[in-house]
């Protein structure tokens, strides 16, 4: 256990909103780094310490958790101009809470360590309502230092910690995974579903028999009662899908393995994407489906 | 409640077997019908009444069940020459267990009504082992005069009895759907560890995070378990999943129906069909997409 009260955080967007703010009610000294000045004014006045920039915010802190999209922007706040490396102390824990091809969870990894910091794999899943909560799930690979020193910033955002080996990539190699099931899952579902509704069956008597039956899935259970029930509030964007999808087709690519079912959802995604769809939630790409079968579904309009 | 003692049970297959030795538990006087003698051998040693021809067993009993393989042999047993149909008595209910597509379920149950017969859409799930314990899950629709009737056979050979409606057509359409989940979901359980262990994956860690994730599906749960443990016997071949899937590809081209993950799915069984492995179980397909991608999983030897 360590005796850490400073924490930063880079990147409040909607997972490290809620986690920044989860660390705060535990107590810590929250340094925050965000680009938009009115989520910052937020930040503060939630009892944050805001910053522009990762490298004015890394000096004050020897534990960074960083929320952010990519790859690319997880590089530009740890390497680049105002990069967090350039201020932060030698030894500083670097927690990586996003979702990244684990090719690059290897490699900015071991740039880190070259740099004399420490580092934790540690991709974070849950959503929006749950990281505000300090529900989420974190998928975490690192030494066993790591985690020692990271216990209580895990805890305090999180329901559950898999610990999943100690180098960076292994955690960011599972999550992959589940975002590959994941993907396919929704895909199936909004497939399933309208085929059902092309063939007139009762949807909400489909759902009560597949929710009991070999077909079911996490995803089919909790998008499939979205989808019959009219209810399109976005959970997972299909942006961020098209993102994930493409970590497991570049993945695969980079080891030459054959993932036809991830192909043929991620080419669903992307076309829903192409036509405006993007931030609506991935159980839209049912709208997608039903236009083209010549059917629609609850509460969807035409694309 | 209806008070009757006699059922007939057209094909003594993996499933019929089972259901008919349920109905003998239970009190039945069950009429069996099988082409391959050795198998009416044995059926007459557990106490039923063996036949080769439908027409020979639809004489002695007022409610025939069907359990074959599709709707080609459905036709025969019950029109074909020596079909049951020519000596049934009127009104003799025909209940279909088979999973046929539901266009022929219903252009069945329209030809039986005309033959002045009653019939019941009932395809059920479950496996031979459930069957052999009368723990299926039969999914049915049909009149409530035909469910009265029908209430303790199907109360014999099942765990669950979902009523899914009054016309023919309409249990095998929610089935399909079910089918459609399973196979793609079989799929995707095999790319996704094949995948994970083409990048070094701890396969137990993986199951154990992805069954607790949005990740998780029935199919993974169990193949799943079965692929990181290297055991591959047969729970659904191969051969049947490129038939149910192939229910659904018809059934969609009827109905003008997108199903872009279903025919990825389909076309990797039917590839590992015609490489001779239709036998094996669904989950061998790790083994097709292993040999594509270079790596090899607990278990399978090369195809």
């Amino acid at each position: 256990m360590s005796n850490v009260t400073d924490v930063c955080v880079i990147g409040l967007g909607s997972i490290g909103w809620g986690a920044a703010l989860s660390l705060l009610r535990e107590g810590f000294t929250v340094h925050g780094v965000e680009l938009r000045s009115d989520v910052l004014d937020k930040f503060e006045a939630e009892g944050g310490t805001p910053y522009s920039s990762p490298a004015e915010a890394a000096r004050h802190a020897p534990i960074v958790m960083i929320f952010v999209v990519n790859d690319t922007q997880t590089e530009q706040v740890l390497f680049g101009e105002q990069g967090a490396v350039s201020t932060a102390g030698p030894d500083t824990l670097f927690i990586n809470c996003s979702t990244i091809p684990p090719s690059s969870a290897v490699t900015i990894g071991q740039r880190l360590e070259s740099s004399g910091m420490q580092v934790m794999d540690a991709p974070v899943s849950g959503g929006p309502a749950r990281a505000l909560r300090g529900d989420l799930t974190v998928m975490a690979s690192g030494s066993a230092k790591a985690f020692d020193i990271a216990e209580p910033m895990l805890d305090a955002i999180s329901a559950k910690v898999y610990r999943l080996g100690v180098e960076a990539g292994q955690a960011s190699r599972i999550k992959m995974i589940n975002q590959l099931l994941s993907g396919v899952h929704i895909a199936a579902t909004a497939e399933a579903i309208t085929l059902a509704a092309n063939n007139n069956v009762d949807l909400k008597m489909l759902y009560e028999v597949i929710t009991h039956s070999t077909g079911n899935s996490w995803m089919f259970e909790d998008r499939g009662a979205h989808i019959v029930n009219g209810d399109y509030a976005p959970r997972s964007p299909i942006d961020i899908i098209v993102k994930d999808l493409g970590i497991v087709n570049l993945e695969a690519e980079l080891t030459g393995s054959e993932i036809p079912l991830s192909k043929a959802a991620l080419a669903l995604f992307s076309e829903a994407a192409a036509k405006g769809l993007g931030r609506e939630d991935g159980s839209v790409i049912a709208k997608l489906l039903g236009e083209k079968s010549g059917t629609q579904l609850p509460g969807l309009k035409k694309v």
